[in-house]
């Protein structure tokens, strides 16, 4: 898994980046010869990498010390360092898999501290020299940071803004930042609404940097403010990440770790990729959200609306994959507003990952009324009747849809269905609404049908009935794949005109009547 | 996403595999120089291949032929061959990105078409020659089928028990293949069940083939009748995949492709790691289920309940993750029984990869009646009461707890509840019933609450309440972990009682009564 990231590395020239590679020749399974006998020292030449092998650890360490001080002074490319160690090192089970996973048992535990001159009575036991030099490094510490509080009171005094812009990218602002957009009331591709803010919000957030896996000119994550960040242009904000997934998403983890290890927030990342290719990143994604890391994922071409790249590139699970995820909002806007609020939603929240998946395709501009503060509570009513018979909900690029049919059916002469249409972009933040907010909007006990262009999965929740993906998608011209699988004005009147009937003279189950305790 | 695969290619020494690397420079970014300068041939010989550059196939394809004719040659190893290649060659956009994703154009097209000396005027044109050599190649194989034919008909005339053997490796039997199980009545973790059909049926499906990513001792895949495949041992059937999650993933793909491109079933592969880790083959895994390859996924470590490794290895939206792809069943066996069920529905569904989940915690044997067949439909009356006042449906580790709760809430003096106990081993499976079916299991109306230690997402189909994980794990012994959130009889009962009073004197919402059109 870490091919991906240290391929970059040696590419972008990481001369301050050191690996210690504890080369012990086993793995659970046993020997490392049972499945893996490449040359690790060859690949990592290979990417760029200056590689060292120390032979020996079990004799001291001066052999491994000599290797970090050769690396260090090695600043135009990364270094690693393959270290022949022994698994287990002093037990009666060193250099066999037995000590990987398994308590050592106390008599081993006993003879292994006696190996290392321990006392085996004594656990957790720090001795007094090693806290000596920690108590030392602690102390450097607290002067080096007096000195440089001094240095800096100095520097504010004679270079106030500078000092206030160094300071707003150490720590977070104690109030949440006020971001500013441009208008724009043109049509557009939710993604192209989402280039519009990145572009927007990316002067304002000078700690924020990230790119796309080699899909700048479709997720539209060109930086207009910087340039890449290259071996020769270190100073660029915009990291083309190449064709690595899995890679750039744990390489903004990294990011945010780095700057989020102080209670400061140095670096906010960004990065992107088709929302199908979640599939290939899926494991770093979920280290965001576990490590709560703020990691901001820009994901287009977000439903079978792509067109003809076919089903290997439309996304089906993809929305319910992550929304599964504990602590991650995923945002599906449906117009330039929406979108906004997706960006300042990400922006704000430090500790949970946010995903904003955007259209490949133009969206009509919505009749309804979205606006940046409703669309922050996660899910809202876009557009009224009186005493609804009928909620549609839909997300991102089937609203176009919702509102329409609504139209249609609220007013039409001949059996009018008063209909209620629901804009839900980020279910996580809908729920994390009041109860009664969330009454507010979906009622409960009237027939209610949600459209996405995405796999069933999770909608029982809010909806009786779903208009969604239950197969793959299909190559061809996004608007007739749309058409194919149902996503049309004329469906979505149709289903939900069915959908009153088939409650009529009867009790529709409440959703929103369920229990919380 | 290549390396895993091709490092284990390496290992194993396959010197069947000439993978011909199309190295035109170009990503759909611009020039590889932006994200890709490794060494691309230096890591293929590091990971133990044999490596030839091609510098010219524009004026000509002899260098080419050579490089395969040598490739072929060497048999000890795989063969790469580095191609210097011009995307879009004969378009004036040659040598460009811009020929990536987007059509050439009218006028491009073609002069494209004409500087290969093709008719501009023509679409999908073979010329003659073409037409001819492959005209002549299938005669050649018609004639070389029938030769095999006869030569099979009279080894099967000497031979016929060896001869059948062989047939049943090239096609599908016409009847689904009846497997034996051993006897069992211990209370065991389902991994050992599974460890248990997994080598019941291993003799039984010679074509079956497959491993872990080094999580042997874990999961349990160990096969009894066969040892490791390796370049030494090349009549072996477990593969040491080593830790290479997507790799493993795709390499069974690629297995199970081979053998279906004729309608034969000459391999049957399977492939086990941790449930988590699913994220890191998700892209591989979904590929199973969209090129309908019959893959068996054995995911043990099922859960919370897994223990001290702690929440990177606990899996909590991982079985939601994988119900939300289509064409994919995802097994979570309660006992032995199910598990057996699950392992005939693996076997059984050539176009449907299976998914079986499988707990590292040894479960209680159930007092409820599970059987087999019942199992097969996917969600069963496990344990039933004269008219029902509360159904807890379970899968997997959580049924113990449902029949105990059940048991107190039916029996117990003061203030009993008649509780229904329902298992869903397999939820695809059960919606694939018809309506009659499901509705007789899960009444609706009927106050339902849901026992699960995974993510809520997908239940709400199913239960008025859900008892589950709306948070990461946390590394504990599996006991107390699982206690801690919830997964306790004491908590069931509590919860099913509350659940029952909430809806006093209401209509329950029947999560049964859903229109289907």
């Amino acid at each position: 898994m870490t091919s991906e990231a240290s391929s970059l590395a040696g590419h972008l020239g990481l001369g301050n980046l050191i690996v210690l590679y504890d080369d012990n020749q086993i793995t659970i399974d046993g020997s490392t010869d049972l499945s893996f006998t490449e040359n690790v020292a060859m690949r990592y030449e290979s990417y760029g990498w200056q590689v060292f092998k120390v032979e020996d650890v079990s004799n001291g360490l001066e052999e491994l010390r000599e290797a970090i001080q050769k690396a260090k002074s090695e600043t135009s490319k990364p270094t690693m360092i393959q270290i022949n160690t022994v698994i287990g090192y002093g037990s009666a089970k060193a250099g066999t898999a037995k000590t990987h996973g398994a308590p050592l048992g106390d008599e081993d535990l006993a003879a292994t501290k006696k190996s290392y001159n321990l006392d085996p009575e004594k656990s957790f036991q720090v001795d007094d020299d090693v806290r000596e030099i920690y108590t030392a490094a602690a102390s450097r510490g607290e002067k080096a940071r007096e000195e440089w509080e001094a240095t800096f009171a100095s520097y504010k005094a004679t270079h106030a803004e500078e000092a206030t812009a160094l300071e707003q990218r150490f720590v977070p602002p104690a109030t949440k930042q006020v971001l500013t957009f441009p208008e724009c009331d043109k049509a557009m591709a939710t993604r192209k609404y989402s280039e519009l803010c990145l572009n927007a919000i990316a002067p304002q957030i000078p700690s924020l940097i990230g790119g796309s896996a080699d899909l700048t000119g479709s997720n539209l994550t060109n930086l207009k403010c910087s340039g890449d960040y290259q071996s020769s242009t270190p100073g660029g904000r915009y990291i083309r990440f190449g064709v690595r997934e899995h890679g750039m998403s744990a390489i903004c983890n990294g990011l945010f770790a780095f700057s989020s290890g102080n209670d400061g927030s140095l670096l906010r990342p960004f990065c992107a990729t088709f929302l199908t290719f979640a599939g290939y990143a899926l494991g770093a994604m979920r280290l965001s959200a576990l490590s709560k890391f703020g990691v901001l994922y820009i994901m287009t071409h977000d439903s079978i609306g792509l067109g003809e790249d076919g089903p290997t590139h439309q996304p089906i699970e993809t929305l319910e994959n992550l929304r599964s995820i504990p602590n991650i909002n995923v945002w599906r806007p449906a117009d330039y507003e929406e979108t906004k609020a997706s960006y300042v939603s990400a922006v704000d929240n430090l500790t949970t990952p946010t995903v904003i998946c955007a259209s490949r395709s133009t969206l009509k501009l919505l009749t309804g009324k979205s606006c940046m503060e409703k669309a922050q509570k996660g899910g809202y009513v876009l557009q009224d009747v009186e005493k609804p018979q009928l909620i549609l909900i839909g997300t991102g690029s089937e609203i176009g849809l919702c509102v329409d049919a609504a139209n249609e059916l609220s007013s039409r002469s001949s059996n009018p269905i008063r209909t209620r249409v629901v804009s839900m972009p980020c279910q996580e933040l809908f729920l994390s609404q009041e109860q009664s907010y969330q009454s507010s909007v979906l009622l409960g006990g009237i027939p209610t049908l949600s459209v996405e262009a995405s796999a069933q999965h999770g909608w029982h929740r809010f909806s009786n009935y779903q208009i969604c993906m239950s197969s793959f998608g299909a190559s061809g011209p996004g608007g007739e794949v749309m058409k194919h699988f149902g996503f049309t004005v004329e469906n979505v009147t149709e289903k939900g005109e069915k959908l009153v009937k088939f409650y009529e003279g009867k009790t529709v189950p409440n959703l929103m009547d369920r229990p919380i305790f």
